[in-house]
């Protein structure tokens, strides 16, 4: 194993009878050291199992899913482990990379930058799909079925990894994602510095222009809360819902009566995300 | 209503079907602004419900048990209020407050501090046993029936509230509590400090003192973690097992092998928590 595989225990919690843990690694793809959670159920102690990616939103790391979203009881149930990134790069000191909740750190967006100064860091896209599922393949009891999930940047980061990579994800789902990146400030802000001002090179990031595309039929699961301070100008479900019923790709869009954009939403219906991928994570196919 | 009583509206989150709000007000006992949190089932919008107290540990505030221990799924089906108090005055800016974890802001400990410079805010067992609950039962639809848990020094807490008060709440619980304070470094550090050197005045304030003093049958349930950093030197359950023993007193005591300190251990047994006293809050008698 070379050194850029190995792992750094960080600390390890005994949680619904699996286990949490929490790694340091040196991230090629990111040049720069990156620690992920990752949640065992007590079946991978016995053989191996599925595997949940959780995507967070802004100046989240791997922490704020494993901490608040209730999600460990179901999944040590389902038999299905959860794996959480951290949102961004760390430990570097680019201009301007702390400056601001919603650009640099804790802001990757999920995106391979091709700009100064990101480019050399700001390769999110690649880690997650790349090199971080090559690490955790080496590293833990996986059975190689994989599904995705998040939430507000991480939901759009699930949306635009599953339709981008059709038949890898048995199944994607998202809390409050930004759809449309190319048409909301936070995404414009954040694609704009990352990708330059083509905004051709923007769309290959915006599940409202994939599903547009039809390079993928994977259905789609959202949840959104309608009390949501961020629905307005930076969600925006209802574009998604529009391409997909003009492109007939499947959606089921629910929203959520009286619920905001906390965790406290995600708590309360991620048992449904939950059972939605084990469901398909434990098909036959 | 006096202005002593009047509560501001810091935040609200629906939560499973239910709601998380915190509120700011100002407390005599403590004199100073206080802020708590209380989860109301969906029940609590259609008639009167009873109130689990939560009594937080070390450098905690009223938001950690809310976020972390996912206890508001099983409290919206079982019709059950969840009252979290933060865990010592605040605002205040007395000699030495600020400067250890485990004395002063974060470590109010549940006493009624007699020293200076403390004794003119340290009065958390006056706020949580006589001024919140008047609060609280004035401003929401809770039928009078209350039970009580916590966690390390807020396990201590409800220990000895329940101790102390027999007959007042239909139960108790701990996780990790700090069973014996008058003789574990935290304790001798926080009572000899807000209540000076004569041990005789600390012991009002340990469980085991007040279960060998016999004054309540109130039987005791507690999960404690085989893994716990602080075990041997903080907690010593098997002190509380010991008294317990030699007096008779009801204990439940269990030792969950692998688990630690943290919100892990709280969230992986707070199910069996809220059941046992869902029943008894429920309970005809």
């Amino acid at each position: 194993m070379s050194m850029s595989e190995q792992l750094e225990l960080v600390s390890a919690n005994r949680s619904h009878g699996g286990w949490h843990k929490r790694y340091r690694h040196r991230s090629r793809a990111l040049d720069c050291e990156m620690t992920f959670a990752i949640f065992l159920p007590p079946q991978a102690e016995v053989g191996k199992v599925p595997l949940l990616w959780w995507l967070s939103g802004l100046t989240c790391t791997d922490e704020n899913f494993m901490q608040k979203a209730g999600a460990h009881r179901l999944a040590a149930e389902l038999g299905v482990a959860i794996l959480c990134p951290d949102t961004s790069p760390r430990g570097t000191d680019l201009p301007g990379e702390h400056d601001s909740y919603d650009l640099g750190s804790g802001a990757g967006f999920y995106v391979n930058a091709t700009r100064e100064p990101w480019k050399a860091h700001y390769r999110m896209y690649d880690y997650v799909t790349e090199e971080l599922p090559s690490v955790v393949r080496q590293h833990f009891p996986l059975n190689g079925r994989e599904s995705i999930s998040g939430h507000s940047m991480g939901g759009h980061g699930a949306l635009i990894l599953a339709l981008r990579r059709p038949g890898h994800y048995r199944s994607v789902s998202a809390f409050a994602p930004i759809v449309n990146p190319t048409q909301c400030p936070w995404g414009r802000k954040a694609l704009g510095a990352y990708l330059g001002d083509d905004v051709s090179a923007w769309t290959q990031y915006d599940a409202c222009e994939l599903v547009a595309r039809g390079a993928s039929r994977q259905p789609l699961f959202i949840d959104q809360g309608d009390a949501d301070d961020f629905l307005d100008e930076q969600l925006c479900p209802e574009r998604l819902e529009a391409v997909c019923a003009e492109h007939d790709h499947p959606l089921t869009l629910r929203r959520q009566p009286g619920y905001d954009h906390s965790y406290y939403f995600i708590a309360s219906f991620i048992e449904d995300h939950l059972r939605y991928h084990a469901e398909r994570l434990y098909a036959k196919r």
